[in-house]
């Protein structure tokens, strides 16, 4: 089982991540994890500092001579901006006051409730955790856990299908043709045209001050059957894939396979008939409506 | 926290449930319970099975004069046709072979990719356990979690919004007149003209040999703010929402407030704005499109 | 990973377990775990009941055939006292009052601490939970994994070495010779004459209404190296077996290997050298007084 | 609920906590935290090494002018000696083989189980985080968490009663003139006679390049009765009070309250009679053999 803590205010002075349960021998280099963390940071429409500053994470932990000893592997990535911020953000009594409260607590954030919840009088004190800057981390821990499962050669591709309403199509193409096409674009989109109006969107919005939503997709190739369980409902797969996406700040759905579609679907054109190849000796299926997972 | 763990087969003798961590002193009773059960077997479609078996959960363990006495609650719902399966389904080795294996996977299940997992040739040594019957545990156990929530006024009711593809418009009512609605319908929907096209299209399937999706929305009043946190991953309401809606057997999706529309959307338009009273001297919002989790 | 939860009351209707993450294909009967439950119940000194009343569990869930299925397995122990307390213990409020509250705390028991701790009147409902009654089920689950452990080769044999201060001397002999020593004894001490002692020493603290304390030692074989783990304080073996034992009532300490002689002893006297044997191409150690468990 | 992670090699650049479920508000310093890790470093006997270097924990995150903030606490114990080992623990590849592989095994370390699970050849790989080193993290965090009890006046203290087979009687003094003892004894030991005995029984020790055992004895005050409960095993306070305990590098053996020696007592001697002072309206003990822990 791996097991992960984070921690980290987004503007204090770092933030620090600890996974446990890797095996030990795996190749790992800080650099595999940039390149993930360098990603993050990339897409048209972002802001300035997003664009500027660098995250890189260091291997403090677990990790030595390029492989990993079994023991926990320590993470953690620099704040750029602490300098501007060593006071404001010390946990050092002395400094208290150094910049003053943030009051007004903002919509579609955490402000609110969290000032409830945890007795806050000064709102930055819940929106440095609540940000999606926590995310840094869990991408720089999730590379790892990538090239862990690099070794069974599972390979993971994500992309934008919608942005402001503007829908994608990708085509039925193969999953390294796809991935090649998502690296070159600014929006991480496979189809050209669909990117360039969702561009426009995007400027549209900016220049009104507003931003707009979008949807993306996460295809993962190579799992062996038989992950989680339908033994009890915590170890479900569509439960947990469900519960690691919902985690991430401003999502606020998720669909495995078809999804929502199968709501207004026939059973018999839900689910994906399993045929038997006697020469290959193998069990196939000829759709993937249920995204790979069987056990609905 | 909250804990349980369910064991049981379909066709087994009976199904068990331990939850812990249910305070003592709570008023509860079989009855209660049971009021659960049957809702959950009624339902326009359902098999003819569903309709004359009629599931009642026992309260074996953690309850006394019909009070919670803080230690583990156990409950057993028993397999009304366990008579004709107790030697099929027996623990006992001398009952071996007492009917021929089920060789066929069926699609739309666990039943291959089970058999894979668990090196199983009889298919039945797998849908057995990865049946929908195993819900009727969790209905039982989530009875007692809606006893303790209703101490605190937290009402949950869910409502169908869509069956094959044809909507519902369940207004702009109160939850209490939503859920008097719902009692009364046969398909637990709201909007009686929908409910009826609804009908339609699954006696149309059902003639078929077929069946239709839908989907449900669940509402929940006077949750108290803080529920969860953003500190960490695994903690955020969000997330915790979708794992268990998503461990639930044939849900391939789940949307919290207005969901996947919010990526068609300006984020002007997804968030929702915070007003103050200053006589009442409380902040409130005109709108919920986050669906009462605001840590967006 | 497994887990398990119990419920049940010492004078309820049953006792209920689940364990969940046995893997399937496991040949298991209920007539072993009964025969654990059998050696539960012997034992010289014992009260009347004990002797009296056989426990059984019935495997309710999760077996089919003689063979697990991968699911929960599921145990159910009847109480066999049941008929005479079913007004008593009866979840049902109607009974409420059908015997006197108990109204004093023993001592040497969690009855003052859990009227407190869950704020009942009648200490019936703490006992009845926090009874050493509730190791039955922990014996018939433990019969479980010791099932799977016998898999692998790996055998578990507890002996008496104290009783009323009185020490055993079971001698350097082998693991099974020691078995059978202690399965013929009364007292599941494998020292005859200290066994002949010791049963004097309980008779005379019955006869004064009281009685005695005593030290049990548990031996295992053929563990494979490498359980558990140095990398993070909760895997480590010494605490987890420490964490199991002291969860039985009325333990109150434990060691393992020369465990607290190691305290007046040189470090040089205590650590097990480890020696190389080049034609077996093997290491080996002449001692064992870490109990098996070198991480220190 | 609690929970923290660990991380970082005895050699390596640093060590890394994260803790996280204290609650926000919560006053504290890095230098209540350094005050710990300072006692953990003195102690007669120790090498040179522990009394040059100084550790210091910096709080990295979860702290903000001196105030918890109900995020995760992140704390960091930088290794004074890291300039000398960069090269020989660097997580780089390239910097493989600046140092020769550790090839023997020692006695009374996780060594030789360690590289066999782990499959590694140079036991460094293992003894680096098997090191008792890893046990001035636990310090710090265990700090963070002292700090919290404070708030409800739990007080705790720990005294050395035992090394190399000599026993301190400190007699029967109050917690806070025993802990006044204790910070000004060299072995903290509150015994003056014992302490002189055991200093000399370490110094020949080590004359001889071996070492002693020991034990001590932890008393905390003030704990709210009800902590823990008995309802299912894992909850249980004397099983999670050893599984602490023993997971400390080098403890063989817990006892509670008088420990193994009930096992040589009467009943009547070893249960803590409970008593009723009626002015009070008080429920008492006269003696305290369970520890504090009566749910025996």
């Amino acid at each position: 089982m791996l097991r992960f803590l984070t921690a980290g205010e987004s503007h204090g002075q770092l933030l620090m991540g600890v996974i446990e349960g890797i095996p030990s021998g795996l190749a790992i280099t800080a650099s595999e994890i940039n390149s993930d963390l360098a990603r993050r940071q990339t897409g048209y429409g972002r802001g300035g500092r997003m664009r500027i500053e660098k995250d890189t994470a260091e291997i403090t932990c677990g990790v030595r001579w390029g492989r990993t000893l079994g023991s926990p592997i320590g993470l953690i990535i620099k704040n750029r901006d602490w300098v501007n911020w060593t006071d404001r953000m010390s946990p050092d009594p002395s400094m208290s006051g150094s910049i003053p409260p943030e009051t007004r607590p903002r919509p579609g954030h955490a402000d609110l409730c969290g000032i409830i919840k945890y007795a806050h009088t000064d709102v930055r004190n819940v929106l440095e955790r609540a940000s999606a800057r926590e995310t840094a981390m869990r991408v720089a821990l999730g590379a790892v856990a990538k090239i862990f499962l690099s070794v069974f050669s599972v390979r993971i591709v994500g992309h934008v299908i919608e942005i402001g309403g503007i829908k994608a199509r990708p085509g039925n193409v193969s999953v390294d043709l796809l991935s090649d096409r998502v690296e070159k674009s600014e929006l991480r989109c496979a189809d050209k045209k669909a990117e360039a109006r969702m561009k426009k969107s995007i400027d549209e919005a900016k220049k009104n001050g507003d931003t707009v939503g979008g949807v993306f997709e996460i295809i993962t190739t190579n799992v062996p059957a038989g992950l989680g369980s339908y033994s009890q409902w915590d170890k479900r797969m569509n439960a947990r894939l469900a519960y690691a996406v919902m985690s991430i700040q401003a999502i606020k759905g998720v669909e495995i396979g078809i999804g929502f579609d199968a709501a207004a679907s026939f059973g018999s054109d839900v689910h994906d008939a399993i045929y038997y190849d006697r020469s290959k000796r193998k069990f196939y299926r000829k759709t993937n409506r249920a995204g790979g997972l069987k056990a609905v």
